[in-house]
């Protein structure tokens, strides 16, 4: 049965063995409509849990829910002329509806800014109405040409945040306060540690007068970009007649910023915290974060063992733990650790009629926590009793392991193209350089090692000397981090 | 400004009083996609409540969530015969993407049977695999010619819950269960009371065996199906080669269910409990149960006035009830106040200088109780500590409210077509009559009054004397429920 479990590790091919976790921890499946995945419940039980603790974070610093329609005129797309060009590829397009030819054709979203600040435009008159902080959950469309589960699917779930602001001032505070939510939220509910940044011109939204974004360092070193924040500035107002009158009476240009994450982050996850075994869901995503596996031969044994591990569950849900029980008959207990470690469930609880006369339980986590326990004999008070406890310390060594691996993996003052080039064939990871801001550097940078900037950083990611020396040579104007990228 | 409310009484014209208010209530607005709406804060906290309520449900009774695409083969519709039939007229089709023409045409999902039952194909090889019991909250399309805001739409939200067995018997026990289910959260959040039933042919979803509804009476004496439950037998199970070993040995289709509400239950509540001062919302759906509405006049006011707001705020909060205060310092205490009127907030809560002298504030219900009570002078301690049963109560009372109005206008023992057509022409309302189930007398009902046969109504729902004689002449075989319906 172990021989069977038919994962490659990852060290073989680690483009296969993400593929093969995604789809035997059951987190999604192939469709058969092109470039389109299934959420199986496992995988989607971590969504909403991402999810409800992001709209949380979102509520709590001031922003609403709101839907906005899924087909948007294509003359929309067409006003703001960056925008377009960066969509158009990839648009999937309603041409007939109701048996007939559409007038116009209607794009399934790729993003949302276009209708949303066309409606803004509608109900705001005055710089009372303003800001406007709204975000929707919603699947958006955009038709890639090589697609992986998570990563990058034709469909995705996400949010995306549009808010309308009277000044460029807060509106860029609102652009980086919900960088830093998203930053926050991947590190205490992913283990994810992500960069913050600016991006540069090339790499900005389409449309946007600034990004930011979160890049995250996964297993094998590349960056996985999972989460962006766009000052929009009036570009989207203005072509959508979006103003306000101010304070002062003037007519204004509303000034809009907008954010997103995706189903990605699941993805994010399983690269960051997958191992041979399988996926590894950190605690607080799990959507059952203990599994309790009873174990029996006889009839009897069934019923008693059954009846104690009940007990157990109820009473480790009123301590808020999320449990579920795997009680199967037609599989034997080897075959459900399998099946639960391959899923990443964070502890499993194993109960049989032994454990029931010594009125313990073996608890064993989904990753050993560098104490070299794996098993762990627990009279079952005490193992009820420390559970929410040992969520939590499994919670922190994920993130901690992530920051190591994210810290080790970085290179900083590197200062020659050489030196970059062989980072990136060798072990790859974040290397930290100077840039004079030259976009032909960063273009042949590029070309050469298949490296790119992934953002300018913010000043706490800054080294502590400012290197001196661009990357293409001449001076450096700031610092920058490249690495190959998802 | 009480006379610039302008909203039309319902007695004057019921439908534009109806757009009227889910405007004006900031419920919904048109958007510029012909047919879909913009779900507004206000409208979309509802639906958001109900979404948590119903998902609460769908666990409850077994069922976990998961995600299949929106964009599903036009081959796939095309496999049930009765399926393609019923939806393909309506069908928002794909047929450019990435920049190509499509090989296939791809439809926007007007329901996931399809593609749900694919996958349930590849997931199921024997009986130790079912049932499956998946429910998904999504978007849909259906291209209707014509819509209102949240009755009929383009596209709107709703869940659509799918599951397999391995026996008739389970998939049909299940659909009731459903149905049942949807019922309770009628009645229990929405204060809507629908009388449950079985479909006729000429009404069942196309491609089911048997289709249960849900059919609530709204205030101008129409019905709205508000919620369905199919029992599909093993129609999709055939078409998508979706079989199963028994325990037997023996390999045999699946049976399948599948069961929806939508983002139409907000226009139902709106056409239950609505007036002409604009919404009412049922306290445990309102986003906002309580308003405060601090008054002052002088500075040193405000002051004392929104720090005593605050307070009770936090202590409501404590107890449980969902509170806002509205600060808008442009608006006057009276605007404050038909604003809130007009989104249906159950209680507003005045608090000026002279309540704080006398340690009182004001509670103002959004609906007279029948005590004769409009404005209640209460002392804080005591308007916090009875809010939440306040709100109960309420909620009680929109029940109550709906049921006596049903029953007022539920006419039995109907014989005759004239009398019908009669009850039709006039007030409108819930009609029983016998009916020998002939298609035929009811498509000659259909075109004489207007009127559909809404449901088969479930025991509970039968009269207490079953009705002898058919509505067309001759022999009833059953009684049925006539209305016209949105």
């Amino acid at each position: 049965m172990a021989g069977d479990k038919g994962i490659t590790p990852r060290r073989d091919d680690f483009a296969a063995w993400y593929n093969e976790v995604v789809l035997k921890g059951e987190l999604a499946d192939y469709s058969p409509v092109r470039g389109s995945m299934v959420i199986r419940p496992w995988g989607y039980g971590i969504w909403e849990n991402m999810q409800r603790a992001l709209d949380d974070l979102f509520k709590e610093t001031g922003h609403e829910n709101a839907y906005f329609p899924l087909l948007i005129p294509m003359s929309f797309i067409e006003k703001e002329a960056e925008h377009v060009e960066g969509f158009k590829p990839e648009l999937a397009v309603v041409t007939h509806a109701g048996g007939k030819e559409l007038e116009e054709p209607l794009v399934v979203r790729p993003t949302s800014e276009t209708i949303i600040y066309s409606m803004y435009a509608k109900w705001v008159q005055s710089y009372r109405d303003l800001p406007i902080l709204l975000n929707q959950w919603a699947n958006v469309m955009r038709w890639e040409l090589r697609t992986r589960l998570f990563l990058r699917t034709a469909e995705f779930l996400w949010q995306e945040g549009h808010t309308a602001h009277a000044t460029a001032e807060e509106a860029e505070e609102e652009t980086r306060r919900m960088l830093q939510v998203y930053r926050r939220f991947m590190e205490d509910w992913i283990a994810m540690p992500p960069l913050t940044g600016l991006k540069t011109e090339s790499e900005k939204f389409a449309g946007a007068v600034r990004s930011y974004s979160c890049e995250a360092l996964m297993q094998d070193n590349r960056a996985l970009q999972a989460g962006t924040s766009h000052f929009l500035g009036q570009n989207f107002a203005r072509q959508f007649d979006f103003t306000f009158q101010t304070e002062d009476g003037r007519e204004e240009y509303a000034w809009n910023t907008s954010w997103g994450v995706s189903t990605r982050l699941v993805g994010g996850m399983v690269l960051t915290h997958g191992d041979d075994q399988g996926v590894v869901v950190p605690p607080r995503l799990a959507p059952a974060q203990v599994v309790v596996v009873p174990i029996w031969r006889s009839d009897d044994d069934a019923v008693r063992v059954r009846e104690k591990a009940h007990e157990l569950m109820s009473r480790l849900r009123e301590r808020g733990v999320r449990v579920r029980m795997d009680e199967r008959d037609h599989l034997s207990p080897g075959a459900k650790f399998y099946e639960w470690e391959r899923k990443g469930v964070p502890f499993r609880m194993e109960l049989g009629p032994k454990d029931l006369e010594k009125g313990q339980v073996v608890l064993v986590p989904r990753v050993e926590m560098g104490d070299g326990e794996r098993k762990i004999f627990l009279p079952e008070e005490e193992a009820v009793a420390t559970l929410p406890e040992r969520l939590d310390r499994l919670q922190d060594f994920l993130l901690e392991a992530a920051i190591r691996r994210r810290e080790e993996n970085s290179y900083r003052s590197v200062d020659t193209m050489e030196e970059l080039a062989q980072i990136m064939e060798g072990p790859g990871g974040l290397v930290y350089t100077g840039w004079s801001g030259d976009p032909e550097v960063e273009e042949r940078v590029k070309e050469e090692t298949k490296a790119t900037i992934r953002c300018i950083p913010d000043p706490e990611f800054q080294s502590e000397v400012a290197p001196e020396r661009c990357i293409g040579g001449g001076k450096a104007e700031m610092e920058v981090v490249w690495a190959r990228a998802y």
